[in-house]
């Protein structure tokens, strides 16, 4: 393949931050108040009659007030994009950001909230604390290894969805784009050899839902090395990851790795060396998702792969986690699931696929992140799979 | 005066609950995401931009994101208006139409979050955690004594505008129609003999604003009698109170506070004889605030008294607080008010009472809930009061 630049009027950083100011969200009242009868309606005396009503029948509030569909956007600011630990305030337009895409793709309510604490405690507290006031949350831009930690255990203390998009979202969409890239290139997936050059949030979740999805030779890498059961230094969600991938027990580095790999899949934030690209299977497999600087620039990596994706929106197969986001939550909340489970997110992966259709092509394996079609499948594919 | 019933098409049940369904709030974008241009801005890789400028510069949080000109409008749910303790849940259709109003009169953006927890200090931690999600706290519907204990804490805790508005709001309110009160029936009204029946939230606020206005002979009644430096069994709120009001000494129950005066503020739940109301001054003003059910029907309170108002939409002088509470706040936030102080609550009155001008009669002390020259009034003269 022949990596393409999109042509898109270039974006100034005055038009960024024009755009930006005072936020990038408004909460509207979804009827009109301009009149002595809307105000008794919508505010006393009449609202007296929903709230005498939803406390004598707690199941009211679901379907008369706003929270059961809101999704909260929570973070506390300490891995932002490729940014780092930068605090709630700045991570704020990040937030308002996703929230305006809850919207915008999955026609959910969202608002975000972020935390002046990092205290893993703290957080799980002051959610449950505010329970009444949302239906599901959207954990954003938590640094690892607290975020595993955080999420799994707020799953336990919150009865609606929970998931942290970094983990799952980015999860979800290599899923999808690797069952395409699988096709395209005519292997089984089930078959397929593939490294991920990262073991933070979104490594870790690339790993667990490949293996969901039934993909058993899986290494991963972290700035040390290839994670194995020989290996003394890693963290309790390393050597529980260690023990479940790397089925040929190989050691060592990214050379090691990638010798014959049909898949590279880079979510580090570091570099990959060419050399050891060229050492990679023939018609292989590469995703550099690190952002705004991919793992080895697309152009560089198409010598070596016959399918290349980026996180970047100015080259083809951009991986795009609003593809899976909305759609996922749309339909969790939909179908009135408690849990996000895998085979919500596998079903995701595959509907996301799906929608390429005849349009598959090396330099197309995912949709367009505007296709209007796509949160929609994915909310009908997710509500599907839940366990009732 | 005549008390006259408005003529309104009424209102069913079915029409509020439907008015309800799905809740009263919609979060929008404020620009289109209908492009990948308009996707890059808003979201990656544009908004990095915007959270590292932020990160290097925590000021440009204020003007680049949503956060510090929203208000949250927070409860607890163990005093929603009349209905007492139902909790957050059943009052979420209250502080959604706070949120509403807040757009619909004051311009601002504004959320509910209601607590699953009813402890002071809880309420205080959580809302400090948040702290970098909002610009203003608007707290409601929050039982008495612990709303002062509350209001005051967070006050000190936060360093933005708080404002507990079933205590100010309803006092800001009940000074603007006192003013008109009394310049309709020629009185002065420092030289007025004032009742407060009712030490809660309102009556405590009430009694408060009326003093900083240099009203000095004000008594106020619980359900036990006057509060007076004479009793024993006062909470610290009311023996402070009581050290501050009742200058004659007065003792005993409602009868021995209404023989002779002035004006009659009842902000209670309960009820007042028509006896005893009989023994107010001549031309006297009535403000029978309770909702649904006014401590005194308005038709009858007209036999006793010159000037009546209620709560009630349906009769002339409605005690509304979104006259207030929309143009507090957005007057604190156009300014840059770190606190509302007496002094800004003093102002708003103010700017209410003038807006009736000419139109100033019995049935006329205070402007109309949809006039829309009131909340810009209003937040015009709570930003002149901010002390530089």
């Amino acid at each position: 393949m022949t990596a393409r630049v999109n042509t898109q009027q270039p974006i100034s950083t005055e038009d960024i931050f024009a755009s930006h100011e005072g936020g990038k969200l408004s909460v509207e009242p979804r009827l009109p108040l301009d009149s002595s009868r809307a105000l008794s309606i919508a505010y006393t005396p009449g609202v007296a009659q929903v709230s005498r009503a939803i406390a004598a029948d707690p199941g009211l509030a679901a379907s008369h007030t706003w929270a059961s569909r809101l999704v909260v956007v929570v973070s506390d600011g300490t891995a932002v994009l490729g940014l780092g630990d930068i605090g709630p305030a700045a991570s704020l337009p990040v937030m308002e950001g996703k929230s305006a895409l809850f919207k915008a793709f999955g026609g959910l309510n969202s608002i975000p909230l972020v935390l002046d604490t990092t205290d893993v405690d703290e957080i799980i507290e002051t959610l449950v604390r505010l329970r009444p006031s949302f239906g599901a949350v959207n954990l954003e831009d938590i640094s690892a290894p607290r975020c595993f930690e955080l999420e799994q255990r707020l799953i336990e203390a919150l009865d609606c969805p929970v998931m942290h998009d970094d983990q799952h979202g980015t999860a979800i969409m290599v899923l999808a784009a690797l069952r395409n890239a699988a096709r395209v290139t005519g292997r089984t997936p089930e078959n397929m050899r593939v490294v991920i050059s990262g073991a933070g949030a979104a490594g870790v979740a690339c790993a667990n839902i490949l293996l969901e999805a039934g993909i058993a030779d899986v290494v991963v890498l972290d700035s040390r090395g290839i994670l194995s059961a020989a290996r003394d230094d890693l963290t309790p969600v390393k050597t529980d990851l260690a023990a479940r991938t790397n089925p040929r027990a190989v050691h060592g580095t990214a050379a090691e790795a990638l010798a014959g790999a049909d898949v590279f899949i880079g979510v580090s934030s570091g570099t990959v060396d060419e050399a050891i690209l060229s050492t990679m299977a023939p018609e292989g497999i590469i995703f550099a998702l690190s952002n705004p600087d991919p793992e080895v620039h697309p152009v560089v990596a198409a010598r070596y792969a016959a399918v290349v994706a980026t996180g970047r929106s100015d080259f083809p197969n951009q991986i795009n986690n609003v593809l899976a986001f909305p759609g996922v939550f749309r339909g969790a909340l939909d179908s009135g699931a408690r849990r996000i489970t895998a085979a919500m997110k596998v079903a995701a992966a595959t509907a996301i696929a799906d929608l390429v259709g005849d349009d598959l092509a090396p330099d197309c394996i995912i949709p367009s992140p505007l296709d209007p079609r796509v949160a929609p499948a994915v909310a009908a594919a997710v509500a599907a799979a839940v366990v009732r």
